[in-house]
């Protein structure tokens, strides 16, 4: 059986010669491993792929082991749970839910979730639950506090925000605490907020991009985890822009789901830690 | 004998016939062409390489067809002009100054001008005259001047900021307007003004870049010509970050101004057009 | 009404001229032009984006104009039809179906057609006629015939061959020349033939990629219209690369189709002329 | 003081953990580490940063505690000692050395060594010591046992082919194994041998790129470090690709040298493992 054991915990001298000399005595083969220490904020972090059949007690051994406040978590290989929100635009969604087809994504995705029902023929057509929940006449929390709802019921280890078109109130955004994973249509943070196409192409730029981030409170503020670019010209105007952008949008997006269904994608901070 | 013409004036049916059309009839034979409309601004821009030998009558000619307020040249095949400023920093400048070695660049670099003298025994390396005008003890205006009448004795067709970690003053922008063009270690419009890599550090970004651009009187906000970027990771730290970029700069640079020299960069307002 | 008129002949002096001035006189407003003389095959390409009515006598007197064999069409905005053939990969197949359902494509996917039956859920997700033509007990002429008579059927301006991994034979190329566009998963010259990720892994590579091409009678050597390349490591192995890879495949095909429904894509001698 | 770390050998279970253990016993604290197990040949492969002041008993115990065979090495932070072979083109030579004078790798290049003296103003120029050896009257062997002993009174760390336009005997090869890199100009495995961007026109290719890597006795078949590519359009002919290529190739063949003077550079029979 092939395992995941992710660890994140204050730095010490000494901490991977603890984790793998534990391994080794459990019989863990290491087959894989990437470390990173983040020297500022003095913070450890370990992605290790083992092979072997852990006890019960090699957790409980571990978090002994290691400095107080330590997160570990042994991951099985089995998929990720995933309900996706959406609103009118196709791209992302589907772009998961193909890939999702190919079987190149370690994500099963439970529900779509959108404010219009549009893209429930995108949803039925890859066999999707989808769920429409029209925010009109209603407040921000009220529609925030029906969707959480229904999100809850399916449990899911992660939301993707596949271009869901609304602000998310904090309540929402709390409820889901490191859980929900936005695509904006910029590299940010240059355009933040609202028509960045728009706004790219008023400032004349030769390149547009895409940021796929964890929520947080402030707008397009919080920790980034993947980002790419592409070259545009004096001759594309804000529509062309967003149709090239488009594609980047869609692979970032799906990359950023995909570094998290293989436990790659650590929060530290405002920042993330991402083993490739 | 090969030309390059360059044509830009108010939109207008037919225009690419007539400047054609015109060619012909003088026996130039147009070996490349590239044309932009851009229809918001309504402006037409072209850039025709030319073979034969226009006669005088042929500028004169066009100039009698297009629309009034036509800006047309054509450009022999000589070297385009440059004064080069620098601080203390070496990757831009000896860019430029290896690539001309190399013959790789339609450029003729005349002089370096620079506030410290640390970057005279690069200068001399490539044998192109240095400058040092320390700022110290002068006003912004008192140096900007005295730069200005060194760069002025040289007529340059543009002067480049090779990392010149100085913010320039009207006047000085003024007396070189559409001339002066500026490497920023930032993808612009991200991480204007000091430290950028410092900025992009603390946002947690997964790509830095640099942006070539002519300079305004706004703060890294004038017409950008050439932008690129390049991945990094939660491993790199502001200096690391700084490290990679310097690469990124020196590229960029090197090709605003060999787009410059090749005539295929044109100001829009507050943008550029630029032919591959 | 926009049309767009392509035209390539023999180069000579003066074309750009004899057809712009003929535009003009049309009252044909040319809203965007890219030309490319082949100076040393003396070929010259053309493609215009016209605003206007064209008369009946604009395409013949553009002939008359022109020199003798010269290729003329004037294509009206509707979409370029598409058969697509496949065999059980559904990434690039599911690109552009996506890509359509998105209406990011100017193309109309008439049918797919593969050699086994398991992308049948994926054609009729998206509403596509889907079409087995098992090889089972036929020749490869007889396979081909039966597959070409059934694309016949349909008319189409295009064949993609969306991982096709079937050989085709010389009669099926010629029914069909310059219709057909393959997807090869290597940057061809690279890897031409079976298993190119294997390839690209025993080698040791630093980046994969690959090509989207015409096909003609020589294995992976017809001309190339787009390719496109990504980084490997020493921790891929062949089957991740093949993983990674399949997002290039599918961007690159994806791509190809949409140059030539834009008629951005000319076919000269063993190279393409690729208008961006 | 700060060391790094390589261990390379046989694989087998808990080889991080003896590693680690023995540096915290050894009160070595770990910045970073990187490991690689290639499992089909069963090697393992380990880069570690440390802090500390190993005793000379370190790697005495280190080597019992591995398998047998096992390869390791303490580098101490000094520069690694560098011998360039060039021709006459200037680019790859100039790239490193202007690098040297920015501080920006961690190498000292001893000596510029060149079968035409075309080269020697650049080398002059940053002040390294150059010697023309004409390849004129001389067998190939007579020719390379003069360059080899000229570069052994230097006992180099690394040897890089700047561009040196020679194919070495296998004698050669063998006195310097494992320490020539090359740059070649094309991403091989395509255009292997002479004239890669005339191959690489002729076949009508949309990607160029440039392959460091280290030197066999097989023409360009040695292990590949770097790999490197850029866009290129029918409108490139032979020479302007390598005007364009020009620039990758001195990228690729600087990270080359970065990456083997920071000891993130293994090779692993024909193939190279690289830390990033």
């Amino acid at each position: 059986m092939s395992y995941i054991l992710t660890t994140q915990c204050r730095d010490e001298i000494g901490l991977i010669a603890k984790i793998t000399s534990l391994c080794h005595e459990h019989n863990l083969n290491i087959v894989r491993n990437n470390e990173f220490v983040d020297t500022e904020g003095k913070r450890f972090f370990m992605r290790t792929e083992l092979t072997g059949t852990p006890s019960e007690r090699f957790l409980s051994q571990l978090q002994t082991n290691l400095p107080e406040g330590a997160i570990t978590h042994l991951h099985s290989p089995t998929k990720v749970k995933v309900v996706l929100l959406a609103t009118k635009e196709a791209h992302c969604l589907g772009g998961v839910l193909l890939k999702q087809f190919e079987n190149a994504l370690n994500i099963e995705v439970q529900a779509v979730i959108a404010n219009y029902s549009d893209l429930e023929p995108l949803a039925s057509a890859f066999n999707v639950p989808f769920h429409c929940v029209s925010h009109e006449g209603l407040s921000r929390n009220e529609h925030d506090k029906k969707v959480g709802d229904l999100i809850a019921k399916y449990s899911p280890d992660l939301i993707g925000l596949a271009k869901y078109m609304r602000i998310l109130s904090p309540e929402f955004v709390a409820r889901f605490e490191d859980k929900i994973i936005n695509i904006h249509h910029s590299f940010l943070p240059a355009f933040i907020g609202a028509k960045p196409y728009h706004q790219a192409f008023e400032r004349g730029v030769k390149i547009i991009g895409a940021t796929a981030h964890f929520v947080n409170n402030e707008l397009d503020e919080g920790p980034i985890i993947v980002q790419d670019v592409t070259q545009v010209t004096h001759a594309n105007n804000a529509e062309s822009m967003a149709k090239i952008g488009r594609d980047i949008e869609k692979t970032v997006f799906c990359k950023a789901l995909q570094l998290a269904s293989e436990y790659k994608l650590f929060i530290n901070g405002n920042k993330t830690v991402v083993f490739k």
